[in-house]
């Protein structure tokens, strides 16, 4: 698209109320826009980059058989009383509201309750299991602090997967191939070698849950780990039997601040069980069926890159996740050859399938770099008066800081080959 | 996808506290679930309606130079006491609740204001403008009823868009070009004949405003239409001044029921003016930005479509928004020949990137055939052993009944020459 038609600007400052890294880069990119503490509504360029991590993990979890749907924001109170999860004692992110009908409404935080309540519709015998459904979905929570930007949101969109099974069998295997596609996600957001299963507390069921942290000084956690183990423990269960069990020793670990970017949860029976949610077994027996929950956080995501790739001069997104490829700089616009070198480049570049951004605003070649380097498109060609006449385009590569002069030819066989891949 | 993979299930009666249609239909076939009364989640073939309908929306907004963006639910009271819409008296839709760190918010029924004020950060000169944003955002109001299924929600998902222009004559060709973009989204999801660009109140700034309205016995609406002079007009600006300006008697008018399915504001420069958008003008002067709304009620269309293209036996949808384009019934599966034949072919319209879920479970024809009826997928094809000697698929209009016995070379001819048009 044309910069010039692009709504949003850059800023030279933070907003002053922002005390965030991730959130202060992506307001001043014009990324998000931020509605108050917690709260961000995504512009052009942010919700670019949401989608395209959204598509990333759509197609994992398509991939171990997961259905998409959208539960609802609005939710029951008798539903959530039936887990004792409705008190503001046990649950302390709720936002209530009172129906203009009569009775209180929640507002959903979580969709563990309403997807097990809704499966009592599909689910009946043994040959109906298992189902693996999951959703994006915008959770709301009701957070007494929020000062991580869209790290830690009072808003925010959660992939969150549920699992249906007949018991601890096909449960497991579900369990371990969300881990592998949760590995496989991370991977393709660049985020592979710093992100860890992580031991964590259990809850009611099992010993330990599994929480997947990436290592973030901005995050909220803290793990330690031994990458040559390839052990990882919240900071919350490491205590003397944990380590044992783990054959691993205190001294054998590093402490490191981390991010939360996904966790996975074994219900067990317990939680079909309060839903009164069974299945007529073989034997004919009624049996609670056996729930997980998966979540993936994806605005956190957006945070979390922001943060571990940026450089004093702005963000450096991967270019999976980039909200375009190329970022292309035409200057000397006032020179008309070089103007329409540019737009048939622009041109070309789309008809190939290319997605560029193209700032054709009549700003100086400073202001265009320094707003090129803060937005961080992985990949920026320059078209100059300059370059004109030698035939070239300059191709800088924001991660690296590379600078190549190549001919149309050369930037095509380029691009080609590091698209294939 | 293989439908013994789909965890849905059709049921045979719709629930005892539906009273619409349209929700008995969607529910019984599985593509939506009744959190509460005016409150759907969107079950695989339901969000797959929702999505295909939201592409359409998006293609013509981005074609008249619409950017997306997603603002958020969470709504910070002060901005709606600017222009005097927070108390209950004046608006009676807010779902409000108070922050843990202090104060109320609110749940956001509409965006207006909260663009507007986004919108200070973008707009300072006369050289920004114009500019043309739209979101599918997730509306919640709190309604004393809901007894529309989902052609009236608690919570339902709406396309608006706002345009943000230097004065009325911008703003007006804008205007004019909503509504041709408008037109080609209600011709495309096959209500075009039927939707009536209608006459309505018009509010402060301007005598009338313009509603979308669709010719449905389930709607809410009434309007007069004469088809012949192309006029509509909401029964609650009839009278005789509206006729008069119109060139039209009451006489030459009907009355029809309808649902409104758009609608589209001028604000003038009032609603910039209350929240204090200005940008500076060539002469120096600031100048209060003309302001406009466009709505499209997404979910809202899944039932009106529903609602008019249904008989009996189920729904019938438009080939352009149809979960899948072909409902694939393999009959006969006890015989590996047949079975084999059918998984052919569902292999094979799969390659050619038509779309089909396929009924391979082992139920009785008469069962696949009423589900398939209900669903209402365009094209059902039969693979049957009879079917399998002669050599042919039998392919059924779900829309018109019309039976073929095609080869599988007809077949692909056949699709190749619709799916072209």
């Amino acid at each position: 698209m044309r910069q010039s038609q692009l709504f949003t600007k850059t800023r030279r400052e933070a907003p002053a109320d922002e005390p965030s890294k991730n959130a202060q880069l992506l307001i001043r990119a014009g990324f998000v826009y931020k509605e108050m503490a917690g709260v961000y509504a995504y512009l052009p360029l942010g919700l670019a980059v949401v989608e395209k991590i959204k598509a990333i993990v759509r197609e994992e979890m398509n991939a171990i058989g997961g259905q998409e749907l959208i539960m609802t924001a609005l939710q029951k109170k008798e539903l959530w009383e039936k887990t004792d999860r409705w008190d503001d004692e046990k649950v302390d992110v709720w936002f209530k509201s009172e129906l203009k009908a009569g009775g209180e409404v929640g507002f959903g935080w979580s969709h563990e309750e309403p997807i097990g309540e809704m499966m009592k519709n599909y689910i009946t015998s043994y040959k109906d299991l298992p189902i693996y459904v999951y959703q994006f979905q915008t959770k709301l929570r009701n957070e007494l602090r929020a000062k991580s930007g869209v790290m830690r949101g009072r808003e925010f969109v959660m992939k969150d997967m549920y699992s249906f099974c007949l018991g601890q069998k096909d449960h497991d295997a579900f369990y371990n191939a969300t881990i592998e596609a949760y590995k496989r996600v991370y991977a393709r957001l660049g985020l592979g070698e710093d992100t860890f299963i992580t031991f964590a507390s259990g809850g009611a069921f099992t010993q330990f849950s599994h929480e997947f942290q990436t290592i973030c000084e901005a995050g909220e956690d803290a793990i330690y780990i031994n990458r040559e183990k390839g052990i990882a423990i919240n900071e919350e269960v490491l205590n003397d039997e944990t380590l044992a069990s783990l054959k691993v020793t205190k001294e054998e670990l590093t402490l490191v601040k981390t991010a939360e970017v996904g966790n996975i949860f074994n219900f067990g029976r317990q939680k079909a069980t309060d839903l009164e949610l069974t299945y007529k077994a073989e034997t004919g027996e009624d049996v609670a069926v056996w729930m997980g929950s998966y979540g993936i956080g994806v605005t956190r995501l957006v945070g979390v890159i922001v943060e571990k790739f940026s450089d004093e001069k702005g963000m450096v997104w991967p270019v999976s996740v980039a909200p375009f490829y190329v970022h292309l700089i035409g200057l000397n616009n006032e020179d008309n050859a070089v103007k329409d070198w540019a737009d048939g480049l622009y041109a070309s570049l789309k008809e190939r399938g290319i997605s560029v951004l193209y700032d054709d605003r009549n700003l100086r070649a400073g202001e265009k770099f320094a707003d090129s380097d803060l937005i961080g498109i992985p990949y920026r060609i320059v078209a100059s008066k300059r370059g004109q006449a030698e035939g070239t385009f300059e191709v800088v590569t924001r991660a690296t800081g590379e600078v190549r002069q190549l001919t149309e030819e050369e930037l095509y066989a380029d691009f080609d080959a590091s698209l294939d891949t």
